[in-house]
């Protein structure tokens, strides 16, 4: 056994507990920054569907150490069992202690796994971010399927099923709502969706409950879905991806306040109910939504990096004002060259917390001329307050540049800004590059010229 | 001779005068809106440089009027003589009388060319953004030419080079400052274009002034063109492409005031100084720049653009506020798969405006993880104010999303934005649409890193 010493301790090596490794040692580079974590390597979250088509292996998705390392911080393998907020030590899974100043919770999430009889055969498994994990289902489990479940038809389902289909493996898509995406987007763009993964092969069944998963007669290898009011599925294995939920077991034995989201109660700058010196971020910590200030369940990359950038600056003292209020949902995704995003609230969302709303709509070639090659079509609708014209979010489909285009929509969003502002807005176009109008402005155009015949029927 | 009669007359039918009548017909809708103007088939005009290449010919450019119709405009041909403020007429090249209500002036900008000797030789052109104009350039005047001056290195000039030389001609560039496109970018993305256009085999002269151009035995063609201090270039076409100017000859007859810039001046509304029912848009009219408030030279169709839905808005009262203070510079462009883009200030213009600033940088992949099909690094450097932290501009160069990340620097422009909003601020991710960070949010964290190192260099 062995006495450490750190200035600040990070436990958990994904998104959030590296950017705050790497912000940390970037703002305070007088302090030791220490990342402790269990993987001895780490994968990129978002990237892991891909390992299993478009990227073709698990050594294509590893994170690196390097940014952290180049930062100044340091990483060890390993997991903490305890800690001790009054002595300010952890103790690791070697027995080592580790002596700490400032104390950063970057534990994560863990899969949902619903209370089905049948998760534990073979062939049935989650989404680990784990490189031995992955890396096994990639080269031994997978080989084995050709027929797969997928349970949930969430981001993950949706992206594993269009690069799993690539391996000549035939993908079911089982999903308790009417649609799926259905939690992140309007109907219009999860139809779009369904379209776009049936034309490759995948079936899709939806409104579908799914009661248990049945063995094969050696009674250790999945072989069936039962779903509540039809027909089994034979199958060969059975991807779980409904959902995670924010890993607090830690923070749990830490006696730290949890919010009623399950996270792990965090001010505006990430820091614990209990002690300002503990800090947690990432899925492990409570999100409030931007409008509502509602629990956010965006456990997102994006999002636990941006917590992690904010801890990073205001370890040692409120060294950068939060500006952001909150979390606001900026998720895009791409099936097969349809790519769909939204930023902020859907018009679901908004109209189910009761907002009175103005729409806005626009259909516009990615590139001008139309005629320039690989054009696509950009749809973009815009969801204002109709109260005070501020704009609660957006939704694209399109190309190449929907990602980026649904973060101009976040900007936006976080920067408060109101319909005749956009209105007003420049924007550069260029054939190659851009529609000839903004998609966002020429949505805009349109919400405020239905405000305006409402609002003025009788003007001319 | 007939009297004819319409509620808002618009005389010029380019970006700015269609966008006017579009708004104006949607916001406006019992209100008549008739757009005159002298091309029988317009282009869009940023399309121009890619009929010689990638589109391959005039037809694919072509700039539809079915907008307008469909939002209840109308459109005629012809020119406008003279126009009558006080009776509220126009006389028309037929002769006909219009009676108008509103009158808004969009006829656009000329090209600029330098008093030096054989500009009217045959194989001499400059862009006209008319259809008849450009197929005749098209089919009759660019087959014939084996060697192709272009004087000007900006954007028309650069855009030009590359798509011409996929025709097999030799292409000279002429450029009177230090570097290719130094009016609109710092140096390094000037010395990558530049880099890019030699890669095609284009060749670039620098610091050079064209002295004049000179006739072959004939004395009829232009056969070389004479630079000041270095030998004669041998080439059978020049295309002149060094500015343009504001077309106003028509509001000087009218007696509107112009402003320092040669623009017709206009107040935040497009309103005329000397009548509020007379309007102007588009390059004709007066730009102020948002930091500077200096006269801002972006003659270009997204800013024509944008002043006319402001326009079209408010042409029967003030509608919708104008919430821009000014010009901001958004402009992208990509030359053989190499993007560049800028918004807002550069360095060295913030440099010379007096500006102490505060500069960050970032490069990441454009996919991540960087073992993505198709990847592209993203290079982004911004500029803040140093005293405020005010996001005074930026500039990417990258692969296809460059056009809409400077559209996402372009808006947190004029949001305001300032280096903590930013740094706070949520960006979604996704491996096949974006970076793991957003390119904004890195160069950001890195400019207040160094920032937060300057102010306090003692803090630990």
């Amino acid at each position: 056994m062995n006495e450490l010493k750190t200035d600040i301790l990070i436990i958990g090596g994904g998104p959030a507990g590296m950017m705050t490794g790497i912000t940390a040692a970037q703002f305070a580079p007088h302090k030791q920054v220490l990342v402790i974590r269990p993987e001895t390597d780490a994968v990129i979250p978002c990237g892991i569907p891909y390992i299993f088509g478009t990227l073709g292996g698990t050594d294509e998705d590893m994170a690196g150490r390097a940014p952290l390392l180049a930062a100044g911080g340091k990483i060890q393998i390993g997991r903490i069992q305890s800690v001790d907020r009054k002595a300010r030590t952890a103790v690791l899974d070697s027995g080592d202690i580790i002596h700490w100043e400032r104390l950063v919770l970057a534990t994560g999430a863990e899969n949902f796994i619903p209370p089905i009889s049948g998760t534990q055969l073979e062939g049935v498994f989650s989404i680990q971010k784990d490189y031995q994990y992955l890396d096994a289902l990639f080269s031994k489990v997978v080989p084995q399927i050709k027929t797969l479940a997928i349970i949930g038809g969430g981001f993950i389902g949706v992206e594993f099923a269009d690069e799993i289909r690539k391996r000549g493996i035939q993908v079911h898509i089982i999903e308790m709502l009417p649609h799926l995406m259905q939690a992140a987007f309007d109907l219009d763009a999860c139809e779009a969706v369904e379209k776009q993964l049936q034309k490759q092969g995948i079936q899709i069944h939806t409104n579908a409950r799914v009661e248990a998963l049945l063995p094969d007669s050696t009674g250790k290898r999945v072989a069936q879905v039962q779903i509540s009011g039809k027909d089994p599925l034979s199958v060969d294995g059975v991807l779980i991806a409904i959902g995670v939920r924010p890993n607090v077991h830690l923070a749990q034995e830490m006696g730290l306040t949890l919010s009623r989201s399950g996270g792990i109660w965090v001010d505006a700058y990430q820091r614990s109910r209990e002690d300002p010196a503990i800090f947690a971020v990432g899925d492990c910590a409570h999100k409030q939504d931007f409008f509502t200030r509602k629990a956010n369940h965006a456990l997102i990359a994006s999002q636990a990096a941006a917590e992690g950038r904010i801890a990073g600056m205001n370890l040692y003292g409120l060294r950068e004002l939060r500006h952001s209020a909150g979390s606001v949902s900026v998720y895009a995704s791409e099936i097969d060259g349809l790519a769909f995003g939204v930023a902020g609230l859907t018009q679901h969302q908004a109209e189910t917390e009761g907002f009175p709303i103005l729409i806005g709509e626009s259909r516009l070639p990615d590139h001008h001329p139309a005629s320039m090659p690989n054009t696509t079509e950009i749809y973009c609708r815009v969801i204002f307050s109709a109260e005070s014209l501020q704009l609660l979010g957006g939704q694209i489909l399109g190309g190449a540049t929907t990602g980026e285009l649904v973060n101009t929509i976040g900007l936006a969003v976080q920067m408060r800004a109101t319909a005749p502002d956009l209105a007003s807005m420049q924007f550069g176009s260029q054939p190659r590059l851009t529609p000839s109008l903004h998609p966002l402005i020429a949505a805009t155009g349109d919400a405020l010229q239905r405000h305006f015949a409402q609002s003025h029927p009788c003007v001319n």
